[in-house]
């Protein structure tokens, strides 16, 4: 059988490896347009930040060892140009010596990524204008900071890869801005909790313009950046990471069924609408596991393992369906991780699915152990008790309960699951009730019916005449700021001072981060008052203000 | 209702707290016969160690708060001395005054927790020789310590306390000295994965002498520890840290049912054999969830849970049932993080439990991003694909896979679902396929028979005329050592040179994790070979060798 990949990284190197050792007859040939195969992707802003300082660590696998070891062959500077689905064969096109050939088929594996959004603004193709994807790319801005000895840069879009660079730019030394649409950084985290990153972004000297678009660049004795509302801002260099898009220009050209935003669309086991044609990575639509609805979820890991899958299916002899992508993701900003997984508030909301949602701010670890620090965590989940998603941000040990929920999720469970949930327990890594155990706690208290909650987005619209805001802090914690309106009675002479309470309106009440508001209701409940805590307290009102 | 409740850290300030919340009403009676309620057990070693500092810090709730603002009548110096099932009394008598009382009860939780097993040996009662389970057994060492300016110390007994133990006097500049009856520290490990631990014990300075049995101790100008093999071992001090055992003592002269190991035996409610008489924490036996035998398992997480769980059962009203244990557990020995969850080969083969195993060493994360180490792992797993057990050893990272592994286990996962994972990626933090990932598609390949596999203990037995033993690294690497009677034909020439393999005899081929190997194997399987693989590879076989 004579397998061609189109695309060398991720996805398509992937997709060869595996094949070979699934077959030693197959004739595999992988396409590269590049000049580089099997390369880090993920590790390029941290070149450009001087974090990684050798060339060579970019890239993964040498095409010499795909050649020798696995027999593949590795054909780089050769974009392969179009499909003839009829005749089974590609037109590729070679970089290197012009020349351009036909090459034969029995199956067609595509991973041909994804491409940055570079939208049509005046001055856009002026220099000093980078989008990031490739190593090339890469050398090309550090080359262009060297030369120009950069000392300003903007970032367009605040999403993973803007984000990651403006750290990076920092790091080494220029002075980075932030321009995004968007009122937050990171799409896949909800306001309230990237919130908490812009916060330690500012602190690290990023500026951030957030609900500005940019609306062209001049290119004079630098460049300035045009701003909606007539503002402008100087850069000696401008990255633009506004996102990508599916790049499926050659199975649009070749007829094949399209989807979701422009991408290649596949049935579970990656087979196009043309069964000898598969396709994965960047390129393709996934099947969002909480939803079932296809998406586009384009990261390293679902690309590394529908490349393992295709290169089994494409034989034809063991199918190995796919169970679709639940879009878990992490960043690093500074000493900051954020993480995430399943839908957000706001998929959730714009996709009509129920839910509830729980916030707790337990500590990384055993308070009375040194170097603990505060972790903000959300739930989401179904009235069934459903995981539907999970976000966590904090300095230690943030992405270790997302993937320990992100498991969680893909297996099915609920909130009664993460009660029960037996996690490692010393000290220095954990308290005896884990954090994700406290989301599981809370959360499953709220479907029991233990505590009714409001919400830090539902406080400034309570209407204050018809309902007891009652802070359960200490004096010397209203002190430092309580909600408008609210009434104070600590937690701890509740029992005495209950009668201060009107029975006729409900009770909302609150405290810092939400345990001591939790018990105040359940006192309060079991006196007959209709109560409501708020979760996550006070603190994730506060953050959410910004 | 009125609850008493023997015991006021884990399960005891646990169930209290939790009954609370759920009633109101509930006159709740904690009895604790030390001084201290609500105490860091788990961080009592660190105190030693100067790792935490204040004496405050050892205490998680003050009896004040319990008292204020959870109404619980707390009565330290209180011990239950009796419990009397017809009358539904306790006697208790008051360490403070020397009185002695009856209290009654409509419901009686105990959580006495687990005691030091002092075993009777020549000298144990001298002076010096210490046990460590609370505040004051921690404040007596300290104290013994400094007075007598200790300079040597003799940890007897190499489970987690006596490691904990053992690192925390070193790190206060003891010369320290582990004895241990087994081969090995740290039981719940296997033995290949536990020397990973010793040789870092070693490189720190700790002496570990296994295979030694205590035979009693003499007094004289400081202690003479008498070893098995007529050695003998002076020590400034002496730690005890040879198990403990519930403490049962109450519920047995009360005519409760016993289980295992002298255990008190609860329903999946936590009741007793008394239906007003609940238990729960370090005195109880516990469902094993993968077997499901009843087994001991004394940690803080599941007392912490079981307490709670206690809490709600005692009222009657909503009936919730434990789901088991599953023994999650983590230690911290200097630079090094070892943990495991589920059963262990040990166990499995005891308890005759089919079972298949594999071994990794991935990177912490992404190779290409600076400070990453490597990891040991081992997945033990059913025929079915059902997650078994799992362990880790490394510097970073390993909690959180042992953690992910353990969620899996608790919801029935299986191999096939951990090459599905879709964890947390991004370079500081992983790789594209996760280590757990790794895990998967490594077991997942033994079970569909994509590779078979031998371990590092059947190297030494395999007969070297009746098979091929291959090293498939590159001479190098063999210069540095490979196994016994091994061929060598580096993996990138094995299709060249395949012939000088006779055909007549499987190949048992190895490199040196396991990936080469798997890569061979492959290769010769297509080619007609009958192959094996070695587990981990020359790695694994070598760390285990010590
Ligand atoms: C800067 C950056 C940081 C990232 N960080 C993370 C991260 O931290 N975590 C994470 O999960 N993901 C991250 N990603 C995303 C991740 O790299 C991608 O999801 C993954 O690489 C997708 O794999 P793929 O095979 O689909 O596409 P790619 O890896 O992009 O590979 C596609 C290849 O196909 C080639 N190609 C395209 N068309 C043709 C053609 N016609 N002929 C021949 N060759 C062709 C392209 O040149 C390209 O090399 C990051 C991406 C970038 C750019
Ligand atoms: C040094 C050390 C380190 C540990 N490290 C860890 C760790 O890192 N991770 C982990 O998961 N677990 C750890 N543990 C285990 C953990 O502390 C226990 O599993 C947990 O505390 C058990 O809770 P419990 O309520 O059953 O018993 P305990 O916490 O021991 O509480 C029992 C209490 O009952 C009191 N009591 C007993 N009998 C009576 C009576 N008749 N009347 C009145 N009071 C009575 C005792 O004085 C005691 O205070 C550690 C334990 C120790 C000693
Ligand atoms: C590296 C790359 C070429 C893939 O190579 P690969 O050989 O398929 O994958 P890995 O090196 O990750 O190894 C995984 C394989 O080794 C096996 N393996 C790993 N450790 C093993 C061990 N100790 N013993 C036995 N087998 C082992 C796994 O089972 C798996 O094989 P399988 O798929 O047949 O089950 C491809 O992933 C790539 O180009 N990556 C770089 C680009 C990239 O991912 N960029 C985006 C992120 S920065
Ligand atoms: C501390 C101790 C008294 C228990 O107190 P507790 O109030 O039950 O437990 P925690 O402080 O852990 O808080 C957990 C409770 O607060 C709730 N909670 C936590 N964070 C919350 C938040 N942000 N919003 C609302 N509720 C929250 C949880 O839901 C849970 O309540 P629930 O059981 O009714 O569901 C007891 O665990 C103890 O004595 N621990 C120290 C001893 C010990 O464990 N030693 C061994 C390990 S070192």
């Amino acid at each position: 059988m004579k397998v061609l990949i189109v695309g060398g990284v991720a996805g398509g190197a992937g997709a060869a490896t595996r094949l070979r050792r699934q077959s030693e007859d197959a004739q595999i040939i992988l396409f590269e347009k590049g000049e580089y195969i099997s390369y880090a992707n993920c590790g390029l802003p941290y070149y450009i930040g001087g974090i990684i300082k050798e060339k060579e660590k970019l890239i993964v696998t040498q095409p010499e060892l795909l050649r020798s070891r696995f027999r593949i062959d590795v054909r780089t500077k050769s974009e392969v140009v179009k499909i003839d689905r009829e005749k089974k064969t590609v037109t590729v096109q070679n970089h290197a010596d012009g020349t351009v050939y036909e090459e034969s088929y029995d199956k067609l594996i595509l991973s041909p990524g994804a491409v940055p959004k570079r939208p049509n603004l005046p001055g856009i193709d002026s220099e000093g204008i980078f989008t990031l994807r490739t190593v090339p790319d890469t050398y090309q801005i550090d080359a262009y900071i060297k030369e120009k000895n950069a000392k300003t840069a903007v970032v367009v879009g605040a999403g993973f890869i803007g984000v990651e660079m403006a750290e990076n730019l920092k790091e080494r030394g220029l002075d980075v801005t932030i321009v995004e649409f968007l009122d937050q950084a990171i799409a896949s985290l909800d306001p309230e909790m990237a919130a908490i990153l812009h916060r330690h972004m500012r602190e690290n000297g990023i500026k951030l313009l957030f609900g500005t678009g940019v609306q062209g660049f001049e290119k004079g004795d630098g460049l300035k950046v045009k701003l909606t509302g007539d503002r402008e801002i100087p850069a000696d260099v401008v990255i633009l990471s506004i996102g990508v898009a599916p790049d499926s220009r050659l199975a649009k050209e070749a007829g094949l069924e399209l989807g979701v935003g422009g991408s290649i669309q596949v049935d579970d086991t990656f087979a196009t609408s043309d069964p000898d044609i598969f396709a994965v990575g960047d390129a393709i639509s996934v099947r969002q596991i909480v939803t079932g609805d296809k998406t586009l979820i384009p990261l390293a890991g679902p690309a590394n393992k529908q490349g393992r899958l295709a290169g089994d299916n494409v034989l034809g002899q063991r199918i190995t369906k796919d169970s679709g992508v639940q879009g878990s993701a992490v960043l690093k900003v500074f000493d900051m991780t954020a993480a995430s997984t399943g839908l957000n508030e706001k998929q959730l909301k714009a996709q009509k699915v129920p839910y509830q949602k729980t916030y707790v701010h337990p500590s990384s670890h055993a308070g009375y152990y040194p170097g603990s620090s505060q972790l903000s965590m959300k739930l989401l989940f179904a009235p069934d008790g459903k995981i539907l998603g999970a976000q966590a941000v904090g300095f230690d040990g943030v992405e270790k309960r997302i993937d320990v929920l992100a498991t969680a999720l893909r297996l099915g469970g609920t909130v009664y699951d993460l009660e029960k949930l037996e996690l490692c327990y010393a000290p220095p890594y954990s308290s005896a009730k884990d954090p994700v155990n406290m989301l599981g706690f809370t959360a499953a208290n709220i479907l029991r019916g233990d505590v009714k909650v409001f919400h830090f987005d539902e406080v400034d619209s309570l209407d204050r005449e018809k309902v007891t805001l009652l802070d359960v802090r200490t004096p010397d914690e209203m002190k430092m700021g309580t909600l408008d309106g609210a009434a104070g009675i600590p937690l701890d002479s509740l029992r005495e001072r209950m009668s201060e309470l009107p029975k006729n309106k409900p009770v909302y009440a609150f405290c810092q981060v939400g345990l001591r508001g939790y018990l105040a209701a359940r006192i309060l409940v079991q006196n007959g008052y209709d109560v409501y805590n708020l979760s996550g307290g006070y603190k994730t009102y506060i953050t959410a203000k910004g």
